[in-house]
């Protein structure tokens, strides 16, 4: 690690180099004033922006990438079938724990934000890595040492953590994804023989999607329902370890019948196959039994008082995977946003009559797409920080049950609000870099459809957002006996006696700048917004579940109730932004974080203005205010955007496009589909 | 084409068939209702509408499809290399033409209709066959034919019909896509050998993106500077053709150097190469010299007055591209679209307690995300069949040059809006089906990886909207000298008057269904909003131009021009629908387009319902109905939605996704997996 160190600190020197000298990053005032009314430059010490930006483990990151750097061959290439690409992602994995020694599932157990720096490394290498990691230790790993016991972990910690026993986390069924109660796959109790029985009863109870199975897999953890046999009856659903092939040859093992989900849109480096069960016998002692246990002569118990508790105790293990989820979506927005806005200052289109053609981020259209965007990474990389700093406490047992619920909720809400942003903005990337943007080797395709499924896996987007309004209205409720709200909540509870009088007349019709960007007002709108949802919700859902019951009444109210939760998610992402922009130590790198930060505020206001204007909380002459500053601070974003992604800490080795490089990518990008130039023969114009 | 008449009339039945059969499509009224607040189902004359809205040449468009059906050796796999992937695309291409006998290009220059007829069905067999056809005869083709003379016809005819000369477009440059002035390839005269001399004077001027030069084209339609040595100087941009390899060894000519783009996002069946001339010689003849020519002595003529109207002219003769992936992109949309709500009519999660799991169209967010882009696929069914129209009707020369300015605006602005929102939209498909939705054999991914593109070439779509704007500015500026204005755009005329009024605040404030369902309220709104971006783009444009010059005020006012352009061409598709809506012979078919044509206007009102409180066009209450009555219709939709996609008339081996299979769905899933199931034990839960 000591020598790592050095490596480190000698990256992080050229980093502080590059960030000097690409300062400005295309023609700066005249022709770009004229566009774009941007105000004088800001002043931006780059290095103390990225000195305060970068992960807490940034020399673990910087291991890792170097040790990828240092392997050509275990570089994924442009184009590669999914077959081969399934055996260099397992060569990846494999290298980098045996060879690079860096043990992830270690750091999981023992300190998640440095399992969680890891993941976000590697996902710059290739995404399928990233998942392929998080398939074995988080998922397969995780459920085993989570929801095992000593028993387990004894039995089978060195081989998840070596890869002796790669292994898959069965799940979903074909028919049951979201909807986990459902599932059909049974464990059969048989006392005679000490066994549970594991069988899949039709096919719409075949395990699909299931990460690892298709070619890698040893064993799995299966989720099925428990059934005691003569009155025991059905106990729902609990997680069994089952093996799925012979250690020695790989075949699978009888009753254990294994098909390849085939190519997916992404992520073709993880083999997800789908697993039929015809009466597999295990023995007893692989039920994972923390949360429940079943005795030789078949009888049941629990620490937990009820099914419903021990559901949620299962589940509940589970969260690790989508704080990594956010924070990894963070990561790649990051990587996105860096490849677009360096093609944007690069790019040269048209210009005023008989004068040099002017960078394509000089133009309003492109700083709208662009600038709130990298403000959002901005937004994003804080409030995931956040999460991930909230749970390796929860993990640390620190701050009791309200954490657990915060950390639930913010993660259910953070991955579906950042992972929904991020596939969006990957989309506009493409778009913005143009035709180059198509090309492959610019990497803007393969990051989007390897993201897309981030929307989906660990929870689809909009069951999650549905956990979080869940969560909104218990507090509520809670909120009218007198129960303290946690720290996150605080603003519910200050906001709620704002809401129930009328919007101040007086106050939504300011549109001083100073006003707009004061956080006061922001935070103060997107509070009265979420609370106003609530609210509303709250009767509404009283209303309808008296006459549709609880299913159809949450139903009849689905819209309004996801509406609540984005609203909640987007005010908690801006008070962690504004948290971090107020402790950062530097001066003049404050003053460019509160532009971002301001920026990030009124995009997200003026993009649901119609909300604000119906409710007259907003003034009309303070909309089109809004509207004006929002593009006013898009142009001032833009004059310090090349050192803004700089600050990512990025690499040429990292991003990859050539369209991306610092220097010189038309002619990497040339020779990189073979011809053979010299730079001095490629004239920049 | 008798035979064929009779294959169609068959497959007519059988869609006749189905569309009986599979009417409702999920569990009716009980639960839907509690859970959307549908009314009672409406009656759909399913075949009235497959008919009223089957394309003129439906016929030809069958036996397209019929043909590919036939021939599973031309069929493109789930996973194919991209060097495999473009010889299966050139044979498809071959067979067509030399097999099936369909002559795209005689249909192109005869029969425009039939042309983009065959490219949508084309489209669906595999997105890139459609653009290989197309950079052949529109691009390649359409250039020798549009820009040449005779001579040009009589070399090139039969070898570009025949696809003995495949060919290439070759405009583009590495450093200039969007501003084809700035091109910098030279062509140079040489009178002494009677040739020009095509050159790539450096890097940046490399052919960048060409279709069909990687691997197959023989020519090239290549744009370059004209120059005449001497006192004659640089003519502009002119087209040459100009020959790449040799007609019997297939080599790279002398100073031809042909590089492979290689590997893209999607449509890697088309081979696009870069090209670098260096001083390659072609004939004189080979310039295309209908708008331009040049004597043996090197005199310059031209039966146009200016390099602008030259230029112009040049571009102008490339517009049918424009219009064909307007109309293409609509294709795909409904192919997406029929793709998601057939999944959603088949899957089930949640469900009450006790009771069986509901199809996930019945939840109202899956509703939001799929009922208006079912109305939107309708809508631009009606939008782009009315440009394929008017386009063929100026080909035949009918209408002048009002209808040339028409078409050219109209192309530019529906192929923007129509490809952006299908991009977005397959993304909300893939959403929608989950995890299935990820698996490359149920198609999403591809389309939207194929589609993508479509938002960039042939014009950008910002620069495209942009055209747009500038078309309706000089229209604005033309009223004011009284000149008449074509029938696109009388409700500028019309409504510019009610502009200098302030909206009506009694008719802001009306709520009733009757009056929001009026297509008067809906197209006044849409034109209200127009005419007021116009007229205040306008007075900007004017103050701002002033002091920056045209470049700069042009580009201040740059986001302001692109949402005047969309505002625009969303009130000519409104318009479209509304009169197909009246054209309708059926009238229950008529009411039920009525209704999807409702939620059309209704969308897209909410979806920007910011801009018109702002202005107080609606007031509060009214912005709270039509929110409440698009969730409404988005319900009473969902009750026809299956009949709606059905009408759409694309067979199992059209949609070819497993999870659209309109019977037993999960089983040809299971078994296209591996494996190996009888019907009967699909227990569909």
């Amino acid at each position: 690690m000591e020598g790592e160190g050095g490596k480190a600190a000698r990256r992080l020197r050229m980093v502080s180099a590059h960030l000097a000298a690409a300062a400005g990053g295309g023609e700066p005032a005249a022709v770009a004033a004229a566009l774009c009314a941007a105000r004088p430059p800001y002043e931006l010490p780059a290095e103390a922006l990225a000195l305060y930006i970068r992960d807490k483990h940034w020399k673990l990151q910087a291991e890792v990438i170097e040790f990828f750097e240092s392997r050509p061959d275990l570089r994924t290439p442009v184009e590669i079938s999914t077959s081969e690409h399934r055996d260099l992602c397992m060569k990846q994995l494999q290298a980098l724990v045996r060879e690079a020694n860096i043990r992830p599932f270690r750091y999981l157990l023992e300190d998640p934000e440095k399992y969680f720096a890891v993941t976000t490394a590697i996902g710059s290498v290739d995404a399928s890595l990233g998942i392929k990691m998080g398939v074995q230790y988080s998922l397969w790993g995780g459920s085993v040492m989570n929801l095992g016991t000593q028993r387990h972990k004894d039995e089978f910690f060195d081989g998840i953590d070596n890869l002796d026993f790669p292994g898959c986390f069965a799940m979903t069924e074909l028919h049951h994804g979201s909807n986990v109660q459902a599932l059909q796959t049974t464990a059969t109790f048989d006392a005679a023989t000490d066994e549970f029985i594991m069988h899949t009863p039709n096919d719409g109870a075949i395990k699909w999607w299931i990460g690892n199975a298709a070619v890698h897999g040893k064993f799995a953890t299966v989720f099925a329902r428990l059934v005691l046999p003569g009155g025991g009856g059905d106990k729902g659903i609990h997680a069994f370890i089952v093996p799925l092939r012979d250690l020695s040859t790989h075949a699978p093992l009888p009753g254990v019948e294994i098909r390849d989900c085939g190519h997916k849109l992404g992520l073709n480096g993880v083999d997800n196959g789908a697993i039929k069960f015809s009466h597999v016998r295990i023995p007893r002692r692989h039920l994972l039994n923390r949360f429940a246990d079943v005795s030789p002569s078949g009888e049941y118990t629990s620490p937990l008082p009820s099914p419903s508790k021990r559901f949620a105790a299962v589940l509940g293990e589970l969260v690790g995977g989508r704080v990594g989820l956010a924070h990894s979506s963070a990561a790649i927005l990051k990587l996105g946003a860096a490849i677009a806005v360096r093609y944007s200052l690069l790019r040269r289109q048209f210009g005023p009559a008989a004068q040099a053609e002017v960078a394509i981020l000089d133009y309003p259209s492109q700083q709208g797409r662009l600038m709130p965007m990298l403000a959002a990474a901005y937004a994003f990389h804080f409030a995931t920080g956040f999460l991930v700093e909230r749970y390796a406490g929860m993990r640390r047992k620190e701050g009791g049950e309200e954490v657990v619920g915060e950390v639930h909720a913010l993660s259910a809400g953070l991955k579906a609000y950042v992972t929904a942003y991020t596939a969006k903005a990957l989309s506009v990337c493409r778009e913005a870099c143009g035709g180059h943007g198509y090309a492959a080797v610019n990497r803007l395709g393969a990051l989007r459809s390897d993201h897309d499924i981030f929307q989906t896996f660990e929870g689809d987007n909009t069951v999650l957002l549905q956990q979080v309004a869940a969560d909104l209205l218990k507090r509520y409720n809670e909120k009218f006996k007198g129960t303290t709200l946690s720290v996150t909540y605080t603003y519910l509870r200050e906001s709620m006696v704002g809401y129930f009088s009328q919007p101040n007349p007086i106050t939504s019709r300011w549109e001083r700048e100073d006003h707009l960007r004061d956080p006061k007002f922001q935070l103060d709108a997107f509070r009265y917004r979420t609370s106003r949802l609530l609210q509303t919700a709250a009767m509404r859902l009283h209303k309808h579940t008296k006459t549709l019951g609880n299913f159809g009444g949450w139903n009849r109210c689905l819209n309004h109730l996801l509406t609540l939760a984005e609203s909640h998610i987007e005010t908690v992402i801006l008070e962690k932004f504004i948290d971090a922009v107020d402790r950062c130590p530097d001066a003049g790198t404050r003053t460019v974080l509160k532009l971002v930060c301001d920026l990030y505020a009124l995009d997200r206001i003026w993009s649901d203005i119609g909300s604000f204007r119906n409710v007259d909380y907003l003034a009309p002459n303070k909309a089109k205010a809004i509207h004006k500053l929002r593009d006013q601070l898009c142009a001032e974003v833009r004059e310090v955007a090349g050192e803004l992604v700089n600050a990512f800490d990025l690499a040429a080795h990292t991003t990859r496009a050539p369209i991306a490089m610092q220097a010189e990518a038309y002619s990497t990008y040339t020779r990189q589909v073979g011809f053979n130039i010299s730079d001095s023969t490629t004239t920049p114009i």
